[in-house]
């Protein structure tokens, strides 16, 4: 028998993707080294469904349709490299291998100039939607050749997440378009898990909330314009008590936050590009402030925080209100961020991204999903040159709309010593990019002053330097 | 003649530095491939001091003291590289080679190793002060062997500017911890350009203040506790006029901010060791933001600021101070984030740093010299393993002595729409460093629900997932 689609590593989402894939009709077959894993996979098997386990890698190259489409769900860095270099020796030219795993993107482009030249195609493609999500419908983000695609986009379409009828995949571009996407995707999610976390922290340190007040408000939230996995979940976890003392489990887990580095590449190679992402970085900044424990402890005692007050809960409904306001604004200028950095990227890069696409793609299965990025991409649609969402019309209006109970909430959160800086990040993109004139001006006179770097004059072309003492 | 000490490299910097070098009694000579500029060298010399400028490599060479001590003051990158090979012939084992440019840390490390396979020893050293600095006395920021060192100490602490009689030079530590020093010295100073700028264009934009006005308070604040280079020069600059038209020269500058990189270096290795560098982070964001001018100018029509109102000018002088505080605040803040970042970087490239030598030889000489390094300095001095500047007892005290006047400030320039975000990640930074508990586990309950990524618990020892909806 020859099987439609091969996966290798049959860990936990190796294994769904592929159950998901054979319930969609297509034959599948699984290899892992690990024996437990590869029997794994055939017992979770429904009967009488094509679905093969093997640890053979000569039988599971031997079993697959030509031109082969397999792929990896390993862990990203060298695991990948030592599956290429496992496979490659039973591959034939024309075989198409996926990497589905959050791989850096640099990494990727030289893996498929390594597979070119045995006439491979090789295809980095993002993954987002947990285990679940890769069992009943992800959103997939791939990147290579267009024409090698074809060969893939029917078991892609038919496994994805669906909005609206439409699947949550789309070919993105060339080289590592496809990793690149779901690195920006992964950033964005660092911005908006920051920014419900400051939401929670203002309101049970700042305000004096119950935590049934909170738990109430987020999953009253996800019937808004904030509605979105990441808002939907919170509410969830805020409801979930500990089996044994019965306290919320939320309050029972270490606020040591941990990462596994796509929102710091984010970051870093946003600041290669030059595009201001201030809101991501501050998330990845405040992960890592979270490890310093044992000296924020020393510090609460010698910097002591006011007391807690409560007196806005008087005015709690319209507090509430303006706190949706602030986060709904702030979510978007996170999302803003992210698709300015994937524009400069396209063109540094020459993926060729269609941001409409992407926003499509990102509406259902991902991590980010939300109600906004209808709108989103829409705005894309109307006009697929969009230098930056804040441009938008509707998106613009959306965000003055909003901006009091922004400036509003981010002044509450200073009076009452809690730290927003995803909030305050957000604000202050807002307020810089509608500046025409910023500040930069004393800076570019200041490096001339100490470094003789030159500066440029607004009222005159060429390049000029002063003895400014 | 045997000279003292050789330089490669005569533009303005090296130049002066060698001129510097042959103040203080020693003889030098300069090689520079082009004949204008050896020959200026020595034109610039006062008559009858040992200073010699040539083009010939072997004569420069020659003319040398063994061992040979020589220093690079080339563009980082490539030239450094090119440099090195083209005297590599001529060099013999025991001679000193000095980077003192601003080459990033991993290059210096790799030079340090292909020059010890030939028995020679090279320094990457940071060098501050811009060109009267070289002239006349900069802060120097020496790594690389400390017993070779030894035959660099005479020079540099001869040229280095004074302090209290006590050269801003030192030994700093292994490696390319000079370099990285330097590097963080670079963060640093963009962080605090940035809070100046801010307070320009909170003064400017949103209090609605005269030029005349602000030029006087940079002027005033000269004589305060944030008395500093930076400061001093913002005071000279606004009083600077454009000879044709009689406007402050500084708002006829681009306000285009350009940069070379080492904010950025700093950042995204701040990034890699997983320290906070909020203030630096954004001060690199700010300067990008700056290139964007004409989707800036479009935002400034569709998302207009509102007008600016001078209410708050009533109150000037009381406004003034509490501005002066909130400046005092952010510029402690951001020496606190760098020296984190040197204190953990020490620890993981095993530079082996003392804190308070590097607060020394900042006091004077570099861009970042200010009155509170002194401060700085002792706190260091007292407890050489302070974890963080806000964790020492007097300067703890002088952030909350001034934490509700930088909270009015940010409140103020929130309200008048004016972008402030490096005084808002300042003040961030304060109120979640003395945060015992972060809102950072409900981000690991979020990251358990959608990955299984996992979570600890403050009750009980162990790793633990949940099954959460």
């Amino acid at each position: 028998m020859e099987y439609d689609f091969g996966m290798v590593g049959l860990g936990v989402m190796g294994r769904n993707l592929l159950l998901n894939i054979a319930d969609h009709g297509f034959s599948v077959v699984g290899l892992d080294l690990d024996p437990v894993k590869a029997a794994a996979l055939e017992a979770e098997a429904e009967s009488g469904k094509p679905i093969k386990g093997t640890t053979s890698i000569q039988e599971f190259v031997d079993s697959l349709q030509k031109p082969r489409a397999l792929m990896l769900l390993v862990p990203a860095g060298k695991a990948v490299d030592a599956a290429i270099t496992n496979l490659l020796p039973y591959l034939e030219p024309g075989d198409i291998v996926i990497d589905g795993g959050n791989s850096y993107f640099p990494d990727t482009n030289r893996r498929i100039l390594e597979l070119q030249e045995k006439n491979l195609h090789f295809f980095g493609m993002g993954i987002s939607g947990g285990e679940k999500g890769a069992r009943y419908g992800p959103s997939m983000m791939p990147g290579g050749d267009r024409q090698a695609y074809e060969r893939l986009r029917p078991v892609f379409e038919a496994v994805a997440a669906k909005v609206d009828g439409e699947p949550c995949v789309s070919y993105l571009g060339n080289g590592s378009a496809g990793n690149y996407v779901k690195m920006v995707h992964n950033g964005i999610e660092y911005g908006i898990m920051q920014l419900i976390a400051e939401t929670y922290d203002l309101l049970k340190r700042g305000v004096g909330n119950s935590h049934e007040e909170i738990q109430h408000m987020f999953e009253e939230w996800n019937g808004s314009e904030v509605q979105s996995f990441l808002v939907e979940i919170t509410g969830q976890i805020l409801k979930k008590t500990d089996d044994v003392t019965g306290q919320p489990l939320v309050n029972l887990i270490s606020d040591r936050a941990r990462q596994k580095g796509t929102g710091k590449w984010t970051s870093q190679n946003a600041m290669d590009l030059q595009v201001p992402l201030p809101t991501v970085d501050i998330a990845v900044t405040m992960r890592d402030m979270s490890a310093y424990k044992e000296e924020r402890v020393l510090a609460a005692q010698s910097l002591a925080i006011k007391p807690t007050s409560s007196e806005a809960n008087a005015e709690w409904h319209e507090l509430e209100n303006k706190l949706r306001n602030a986060f709904y604004f702030a979510m978007l200028v996170t999302y803003a961020q992210g698709l300015v950095q994937l524009r400069v990227a396209s063109d540094t890069y020459q993926y060729e991204l269609e941001l409409q696409e992407v926003a499509k793609i990102w509406r259902g299965g991902c991590i980010i999903r939300a109600a906004c990025l209808e709108d989103i991409r829409k705005a894309f649609a109307v006009n697929p040159a969009l230098p930056n969402l804040l441009l938008d019309p509707i998106i613009g209006q959306e965000l003055l709309n909003r901006q009091e109970d922004m400036r509003t909430i981010v002044k509450l959160a200073i009076e009452r010593g809690i730290p927003v800086p995803a909030m305050m990040t957000a604000l202050a993109y807002f307020d810089a990019y509608r500046s025409e004139t910023l500040p930069t001006n004393l800076i570019q006179a200041q490096r001339d002053y100490f470094g003789a770097h030159t500066y440029e004059r607004i009222d005159q072309p060429g390049i000029f330097h002063t003895d400014w003492d």
